[in-house]
């Protein structure tokens, strides 16, 4: 793998192209933006190494996929038409259902990895990123045995090696649970910021009050609409029974303080500080 | 000031003993508290000179309560019939109304500040207090022309010396504000824990997905049930009603969603990233 196209030179294609080249000092990174600014950006951080088009595809090796994912809808297909024999296209996006049915029956179906890194942020674009962000992370990798397995195994190899843990899930499962570990919680961060945000815009002094844990609540409301809408628009179904579910429990928190029952909500927190013991296991 | 007394040897008493000693070496900190294995701890890590009992406030200078909101209603007004003349009370508590009524009355009420340092966090005890937990932290005082002003400047200037940002505030309203910008943020993440955990708890695997975003706006759902039942009571009329707005604000998300208006999703976040500019302005 010598050519290394990363379409999306923002915070996770721009991250893995500086991992990849301290993995590999001999590839040449070459980068696709639609924003012609970042990709300057990302030419003049040493991301990449070269400006590129979408034609110069058929000369590549591997393509990184880093764009919103209705993005990656679109252009996927067009992407396999040009990806030359020895070539793998990876997508990095979070969602995985509709982007792998959008080239379920294209002929070279099985030079497409479908992908995701559970290593995004509340940042975005070039200068966001940073060597290293992948380290420690999970990488989920969907539908596995659509792909060929020779390709595949190279890409696994490198992601291990820039720090990542593979997990391997179908494509169905992984948009259902990933509505409740990243895609609720986005909208629980964004409602929670317009909750504050509406009462409060006119009496700024007010977020004197605010302290680290609304902080670290809200962060994720900090977050790009232009990628996160189309993540929820393509896992609409299983984002929607999430958001379902949290309501219901916010409304019985709710009914349990109108009705005084503090020993009921004693007991709802307690029982939830099992989260402990989760984040325990992932951080 | 020579002889403290602070109640409450966990994160906020501790941490505040541990300050004052490094900022006035020749006082005295004596602990108070009905965990007597968390005052041994308290002594062994050097929070506390000594161990205490309720009778010998009447030696105090300064008393720093720093207990659940709950047992403050019921402590402070024997805390003020024991408190000498030249003696302050001062409470750390997360609300202030239910606190301030309580010794409205009381013939000994200029001997008392109401007061609230922002600088919790979801850790608890006195093996969480630390070294410059206050720095450049908020810390609201309440009511203050009810306070002896040559009592209050005393405190006012350890607080400031200590690294804190003084605002003054109404009981009432900051009760009402801090509702938005804290109390609201652990039912949130509360809520957003149990969700998950409902779902996915005999799925454990499930929880390699789980990123930082995930940790991050669940993380004050490891914060103590104990502490905060209490706060939920006493403030209970503002914080149903922001339930309220945040609820409304999620149902709003999810008919949009039903919809499919992705167009408004975009919008509703696009606003919302305003909050990017509120944080610059507390971090």
């Amino acid at each position: 793998m010598k050519n290394i196209y990363v379409i999306g030179v923002g915070l996770i294609g721009g991250s893995f192209a500086l991992d990849l080249k301290a993995l590999k000092p001999d590839v040449v990174v070459y980068g696709i933006d639609h924003n012609e600014a970042h990709l300057t950006t990302a030419l003049e951080l040493g991301l990449i190494d070269k400006k590129a088009i979408l034609n110069d595809i058929k000369n590549a090796d591997l393509v990184i996929l880093s764009i919103p994912v209705n993005a990656t809808l679109k252009l996927l297909p067009t992407l396999l038409d040009l990806i030359p024999k020895q070539g793998i296209v990876v997508d990095m996006g979070s969602t995985k259902e509709a982007i792998c049915k959008v080239v379920d029956d294209h002929p070279k179906r099985s030079q497409f990895l479908a992908n995701h890194p559970i290593a995004g942020t509340e940042f975005s674009g070039p200068t966001a990123a940073h060597v290293g962000l992948f380290k420690n992370k999970t990488n989920i990798i969907c539908d596995i045995e659509k792909t060929d397995t020779e390709r595949s195994k190279k890409v696994i190899s490198i992601f291990e090696s820039i720090g990542m843990r593979i997990r391997h899930m179908n494509a169905k499962d992984h948009d259902k649970h990933i509505a409740y570990v990243s895609h609720l919680s986005h909208i629980s961060s964004f409602m929670l910021g317009k909750t504050v945000i509406d009462k409060e815009k006119n009496e700024s002094n007010i977020f004197d009050m605010a302290g680290s844990g609304f902080e670290s609540t809200v962060r994720l409301a900090k977050s790009s609409p232009e990628m996160w809408t189309p993540i929820f628009e393509q896992n609409k179904t299983n984002v929607i029974e999430t958001l379902d579910e949290y309501i219901q429990n916010l409304t019985h928190f709710k009914k349990l303080m109108e009705s005084e029952d503090f020993e009921a909500i004693r007991n709802e927190m307690k029982n939830t500080n099992y989260i402990k013991t989760i984040l325990k296991g992932i951080s």
